[in-house]
């Protein structure tokens, strides 16, 4: 095995993807010593108990002195507090980044904390599952799937690609670009998704006629997805919509509108319209089993293997 | 093995259900001979190749005659013209089923097709992949899914209880309800998300200044189960919305009126509303996983098992 990318790494907050950064920086002898510390005292004990980081502190700046790289894995509405609280223990010269879904916010919560000479490198692995909390990780989360950089600052080219390497050496693919952008793809690809899934599994819920059990039992048509989907972190998710309000928002009107026709040819009796819809929609499922971002497997294997 | 629990079937329409349905038939020892047929010479070729059916017919008057059950497996808008073709060829006593998602649309135009002595079941099993055609069926389709049968005549009843083995043996549980519930729990568990997982994918194809293969790389985070959704057959799907017309719209109102109340909840800040609702439908997740309609494992296992 080689030499580890940084001797030592901090993750503030214990969560699904710290935690899954963790097993994977272990399985790939990719980091020396790795400190970890969240907020609640439950965490940082199930942490201590289930060996998760080579040291639990107890508190952020504990956790950050000496760290060569310094991730940010909390919500994305803490992460300006969490800057402010270890900005003046970390070590001259060392990277921060952290792993947000969204990063226009992000950035101007976190650059303006940090002292000169740091490195700030924001980054979004495009991986998670509907689990939380530091019991949800696993080793194999980010293989084969993306992570986004987003540099802020051309003297970090150096530390952008070690960074880099740290992730590749986690299994993923890395992309650069700018966080405005990011915030728009992320609103196609996540953060819409998310908000409509959470509004069908809610009406679902709401509606008086249909029992909760018929919704659970019969959920196999289509519903289920939503409601992996809707079942995510609800602070993390909070955070995400509140700060890429604009771009959510954005996809959100587009979204109404195209529902609206949609509605419309139903109620019109348009069958051309629905069937020439869906035929487009279904060349997009096509490219995305050819980019290996998911399986063409049925009901995708999930028959076969129950449980975790 | 036991004696089979129809001598002769019939399967009229040879996609994804009754391609899975003769595969799970002969698993289980369930049917005597089992013809088939289906409009396209083309699929009847595939059919053949491929020893789907003991008997390919090229009518579908040939493949009903002496048929114990026949299976109406074409999209819900070709039911009642399937109905007329076969009404004469009909074994008197036979029964005849359908696996239509909409039943009550089904029902009005088949029912009158049929000649007396016929007992007409409809069913409606809740299974699928987003595959379609002859090739895409397999055995363990309906393995601990639901079938729905909407039973119309109460002089069926013993016909039911076979109807009702027959589905059991195929590894499916069963459930009776009235067509008109069953189209609105329908509606609610999968035409309206289905309809929302089609618009969310097309909007993302809209989009200019997101290109395609931004949304097809990064669609790990949420979209990706959107468009296995919305990757599922057009024309069953265009027949689906135009016969089950007025539950769709109704869910389609509350699922819009849902929407804005989170928008605004979004523009305004309003963080408590957004969590709270989150929390909730956390909870119906749960409640799926319990009543063994899904798997928990991280990430469906979909890194462990690629390819069909």
């Amino acid at each position: 095995m080689s030499a580890p990318i940084y001797d030592r790494v901090a993750l503030i907050g214990l969560g699904l993807i710290a935690s899954s950064m963790f097993w994977a920086m272990k399985r790939g002898g990719l980091a020396g010593e790795v400190t970890g510390y969240a907020r609640s005292e439950a965490t940082r004990e199930t942490a201590r108990r289930i060996g998760l980081c080579d040291r639990v502190c107890d508190s952020a700046a504990e956790a950050v002195a000496d760290a060569d790289l310094v991730v940010l894995a909390v919500p994305v509405g803490a992460m300006g507090a969490v800057a402010r609280e270890i900005a003046a223990a970390l070590k001259p010269g060392c990277t921060v980044t952290d792993v947000g879904s969204v990063k226009k916010h992000v950035i101007d919560a976190v650059a303006p904390e940090l002292p000169e000479g740091v490195h700030f490198i924001p980054g979004h692995p495009l991986a998670g599952t509907e689990h939380s909390g530091p019991e949800s990780g696993f080793a194999e989360l980010f293989d084969n799937r993306w992570c986004l950089l987003v540099p802020v600052d051309c003297r970090s080219s150096g530390q952008v690609a070690r960074l880099r390497s740290l992730w590749e050496g986690m299994g993923a693919h890395v992309d650069e670009m700018d966080a405005e952008h990011h915030d728009l793809v992320l609103a196609v690809t996540s953060h819409a998704p998310h908000l409509i899934a959470y509004t069908m599994v809610g009406v679902a819920d709401d509606l008086r006629r249909v029992t909760d059990s018929e919704v659970i039992k019969y959920s196999a048509a289509g519903f289920r997805d939503f409601t992996r989907i809707a079942a995510s972190d609800p602070t993390m998710w909070r955070d995400v919509f509140l700060t890429n309000k604009d771009a959510t928002l954005e996809i959100l009107g587009r979204f109404t509108e195209e529902l609206f026709a949609l509605q419309r040819a139903i109620r019109t009796g348009d069958g051309q319209h629905l069937f020439d819809y869906f035929t487009r929609t279904r060349a997009i499922r096509r490219g995305i089993i050819e980019a290996g971002q998911d399986t063409d497997a049925p009901d995708f294997g999930r028959a076969k293997r129950a449980g975790k």
